[in-house]
């Protein structure tokens, strides 16, 4: 194995930004549009991804985000991201999206985001990825459960046969 | 049955809107970056939202997006929006993505996006939603698959039990 | 003639756009800026008129547009852009404007703005466009109107002489 | 008269701005949009109108603009503006286009443009402009040429007859 | 003393955010403009004094600020920032600037800026903000800099006599 | 002497532009960001950087700014550049920030900001700048004061040392 395959641990992928919320991030309501947040955090995991694999990298695919607490005008969202799983080519990446109470300075976790990057080499062709090694509970359990968050969205895209997902079968028997 | 509630067909809702890719929207390799097209469909499917219940809407999720085709700088992006399904204060939003070949004008289907929204009222809370039916026959299949997309939703946010989840698990029985 | 040139009908040329006016797109009352419209009405046009003809274009001229109705903050803006005539190398392109009223859903019609489009080849000059073929009576209305149209911008950029607008003259006899 | 209505000098309502065009702002082959130097034509204009009436503006229109020579990505575009003549409670402003060379230095104009203003007392309704003095050679010609170019706008908007346009006439008899 | 004023240490108010350099942010030879990295820095500087004294900051002053390497298109930079000294109701901000090589991850430091931020209450008002305690050596060494470079700035902007700028005599005698 | 190294009046050098405080631009409490109107500084002095030497030019440093008087949302901010002196390859820009009275037109200055340029030939390598000639007393006081600014600029970047700044030196003896 060459240098530019060694296994890496999750923590050289972590990425964090902090945004203000301004007016025009915000609807009449003074509530962040959600498709600014989704913006934010592919950039965010698109600068995760890049850091593990050290090359160009493009959203494959965005899984399941729900947004369930509002985030308000004049908020600070914090979003820190990381590989949680190398699949080949592709990576999967976990944003989780915090806000700051701006009295108490307290972080609150407003939601979680998964993303999927392939990582491109320089005639645009997907290329080989390192692998990842998680290390704290968090990235070990995040680690496990890509697996079958990767056969979910494999059949919801149409390129997997329910019957072939055994990770997920086992979740509705 | 108020007229508010009155349920209306899913072409009242129907939303189209052309972009065409700057060069902030790109990266390096000149390709859309997926979080700007993501930001795109969030603004379509809230109009459409809109459209179908006359009330401020919020995103609530977005379900799966695959990015399978890169969309390039220059490119004419049009994205067309309807509401597939109604869940009482929620409403389903399926989003095509099509790209146009600049010479012979052919527009290519790049890919879908479902998200979901939530009708507010004016003190911000959710609201009773009117109910939508559909009346060509791919109107009629998204109807169809967005009670097991749904069901798909509340378990990977862990709002549902898998085994509770009826229409899903026929799928992998 | 060969086929790049072959007459279109106008209808190949609808180019449609749903636009939410933000903050920073109104003035301290609240009321869309007219130069926010104006930079939306052209990449409207300029949409319409690269599907009508395929080839790169450049806004030559805007000829007259008056705004009559304010605009507000929060508001969706739709605009329906056609190509209305051909001269040669240049297109009219019509846009027409409306506004939704956000409580019933009625479109209401706020102004017109009439565009000139030159088509370029790879090398920046300008090349000749394929004609258009009105279907409709308002197609066709506006295609009779555009000489005279043509004529007064030519008046008024100092191209032409008022004695030689013969289309124009009788306006005024 | 009341101070506020006091006229003014032509040179009171001078506005000048520089930009630079940046890639966002070009199309793919490195023109500056129309729609662009639009936006930025009806901002130098607004600015005019309330120097010389110290109220909210709006556009009321857009008479005829030509675009006649390119403007490049990177070039330094300066726009001069100063109200030409006023109507009562409308204002006329014209604004002249510059490109500078950047080997030489040298101011080419690229191109002129004429926009309407209407000023606005705290209600949103129109109110009275003081009168502008025309001083230079040139503030006198536009001044003169103010109101025929306004009988056509009205004839365009229908809001004026033919007929009853005695300056315009004269031109075409 | 009550707790609203408790010293904090300088770790408080860490703030890190992760910027990619897009066309519209870098000149025609594809350097990141230094206005763009300067209104970053301003942004990154007023989350970490918001960070240690919960209220809102306006920029007071930017001291000198110098770019020594130039960063590049596409180039991912990282601004830490964090308060380095109180002065009753202003704070002294220090950002440093990080680019990561995209082949190796390496970071490279391009460059340091001070900014001095200063607290408000809702009636915008100044108002004191409560102390900080350095910890590691450099945190320490920016705090014991900071006095000197507050009697730079005040002797600069005219509020200071040089010879009652003790501390900063001594540099030169 | 060739002819692009000819001694130029600091006048060719001016640059003025008039921008208006939009949403986006300020904070919760209405302020104009310090961050926003460094960036339109820096673009401004750039524009007049390049005025004086026909070159590429990229901000080297930005010297002590401060912000003495909050500028509102909705004001307009005319900003006044001009070279005040030329060190070989670099050149001190100096620029004056007013803000109109938007009742009687009167102009408040904010405040005044240095930057420091360097001109760059094609290949991104430093090259030397024509003199610049001073001619009204506000110029040439600017002019004189610039050596001493240049002193402390170099003395804060590590550059010189103090002992060797004798313009400087004189100050605090």
């Amino acid at each position: 194995m060459n240098d530019r395959m060694r296994p890496r641990p999750t923590s050289d992928s972590y990425a964090e930004t902090t945004h203000m919320v301004l007016p025009n991030d915000a609807n009449t309501m003074g509530n962040l549009f959600g498709g600014q947040l989704l913006k934010w955090l592919d950039m965010s995991c698109a600068i995760s991804a890049h850091r593990h694999c050290k090359r160009v990298v493009v959203t494959a695919a965005v899984n399941n985000v729900s947004f369930d607490r509002p985030i308000k005008l004049g908020d600070f969202v914090t979003i820190k991201a990381h590989v949680s799983r190398v699949f080949h080519t592709s990576m999967e990446v976990w944003a989780d999206v915090w806000v700051e109470d701006q009295m108490t300075g307290d972080k609150i976790k407003c939601n979680s985001a998964i993303y999927t990057f392939v990582a491109l080499d320089q005639a645009g062709h997907a290329i080989a990825v390192p692998p990842i090694e998680p290390i704290t509970d968090e990235e070990k359990g995040r680690y496990e459960g890509a697996l079958r968050r990767r056969q979910l969205r494999l059949i919801l895209a149409g390129k997997m046969k329910a019957s072939e997902a055994t990770e997920l079968k086992a979740l509705f028997s």
